[in-house]
């Protein structure tokens, strides 16, 4: 009988593990380096060996095993492989092949930031709903989409990539993507920093921000001393995401949105500032869609991830 | 043995009807009126009453048809009720379980905007194709998108409504929505009108456009000719659509872009004032997505719902 499977996590630098019975109860919960010299070519053996240990040391039998679910800072097309995860310093990797027969066991392979939109759905935030949009504010800002309980991986892997939705001709550097006026530039941690700058060169106001290091965690600790400045960049923000969540409810109009990532730290502050600006922009039947803060940490790739294969 | 299906597109003036066999092709196409009075009561009737008499003339056992399809200008839940239909006069109405008892045979509904675009998927443009956005410019500004060979209809049925994605701050009327800044008021048939018109009331240039009637086609027209205030409003919509278009690819990074509806008559030179703005801001992956116009015309939406029951 299937009792247990597996959900991997690879990051850049660790590789976070999970062993879940199949109800979705994190039994187990660990970590390894991940060894990205030499392309990464001693990663997926690396976390092979790692299962293959904790399936002695816990004495499973392998028959007992749904399988593994591995999520990867990269995109992964319909057949399983990667094309190319510049984190891991991979090119192209037939990753579920590879990966089933290192193990001998069913593998299941999806983009990190889906996978943690679909640990969300399941077991965080979003838990009940079967629509979700996950935005991850981090140094970027990553997006997963769940229909009907399913990842929209897209054509090239580049669904849910809400990060790089076009929301301002005003900025003259490019971002990472290459493109200019991405909404990662203005609404990621380093893009909040952007915004707060700006706003204290061109503002005379008074505010807290103008002592210390500005960030985002020091713009929205002003935000709930009442910092008039700090709440102005605030305003800009959310005004840059609602708007952009809006134009997301009127392409797969979601149940919920489901706000992660460093920044979503902030607490529910940070929703009323993007719900006021997604409810003046989204469409009439979409304006009453709710928003969750993310539940699960930086636990949503490991419980995503066993998703995959149950 | 299953050997035939009906695709029906009730609009608010006519009904559409199609007999299919199994493999898609149309054996027979007809149309009724659409009789709207007394809250539409009288429609699932006649088009009852139509494909029992078209049973009839064909000599068709019931046995041998799949089921009927039905695509209606209104948003359809996953029940396969429709909550509203304003140019049908229609309430909250179950329609699928109505027309089920009403013939006898599975049915199966669909908003007609992403009935269309699985029709388009399935023998027009988007051929060949699982991952489909489909845009119809008429009087307003129609989205359908398909995600795997699914329509994505969205928690609301809202999925695909790309019309009013907010694309602008600069307009200060409403959209028939009831928000501002919709791309379905810059880039319809009435929306490509009002910018022409803004165009030359603001611009001194000599222009084919001061003669006669402004309109979608005549700007279109006036582009082929090489009219430079002309050429200038279709750049002003190739941006507008281009972007919005480039944000639904960071969404949901679809294979094709087909784009139907009156407008998209101007031909393969509106696709590229789109496409030049598309490429500028869609993501990396995404750059290379095809674009194609939609070819079954006004046949699109019985095609899709036939393909809703096969």
């Amino acid at each position: 009988m299937k009792k247990y499977c597996f959900g991997i996590d690879v990051g850049g630098t660790t590789v976070k593990c999970g062993l879940f019975n199949v109800k979705g109860d994190v039994l187990d919960k660990w970590e390894i380096p991940t060894r990205t010299e030499n392309n990464g070519i001693n990663i997926l053996p690396d976390v092979a060996d790692t299962i293959d240990a904790k399936i002695r040391e816990k004495d499973i039998d392998k028959d007992e095993i749904v399988g593994v679910g591995l999520g990867v800072p990269g995109p992964v097309d319909e057949s399983g492989a990667v094309h190319g995860a510049v984190n891991l310093h991979w090119g192209y990797i037939q990753l579920e092949d590879q990966m089933t027969r290192l193990l001998g066991l069913p593998v299941k392979a999806g983009n990190d930031a889906n996978v943690a939109a679909l640990g969300e759905m399941w077991k965080g935030g979003g838990a009940g709903c079967h629509n979700v949009v996950m935005v991850t504010l981090g140094t970027g800002v990553g997006g997963g989409i769940i229909n009907n309980g399913q990842i929209v991986t897209g054509t090239h892997g580049a669904g849910g990539e809400i990060g790089h939705i076009h929301v301002t001709d005003s900025l003259t550097d490019p971002c990472n993507c290459g493109n200019t006026g991405c909404l990662e530039q203005v609404t990621s941690a380093t893009g909040i920093t952007f915004l707060a700058k700006r706003k204290l060169a061109s503002d005379v106001r008074p505010s807290m921000l103008r002592e210390g290091e500005v960030s985002a965690k020091t713009v929205f600790d002003a935000v709930k001393e009442g910092d008039e400045l700090a709440c102005a960049v605030a305003e800009e923000f959310g005004r840059y995401l609602g708007t952009a969540l809006a134009n997301v409810a009127g392409v797969t109009d979601p149940e919920i949105f489901v706000i992660g990532g460093g920044v979503s730290k902030a607490g529910p502050i940070l929703l009323d500032y993007i719900k006021k600006y997604y409810q003046q922009y989204a469409f009439a039947a979409c304006k009453s869609t709710a928003f969750a803060l993310a539940e699960l940490g930086n636990d949503a790739g490991i419980y995503g991830a066993a998703k995959l294969v149950l």
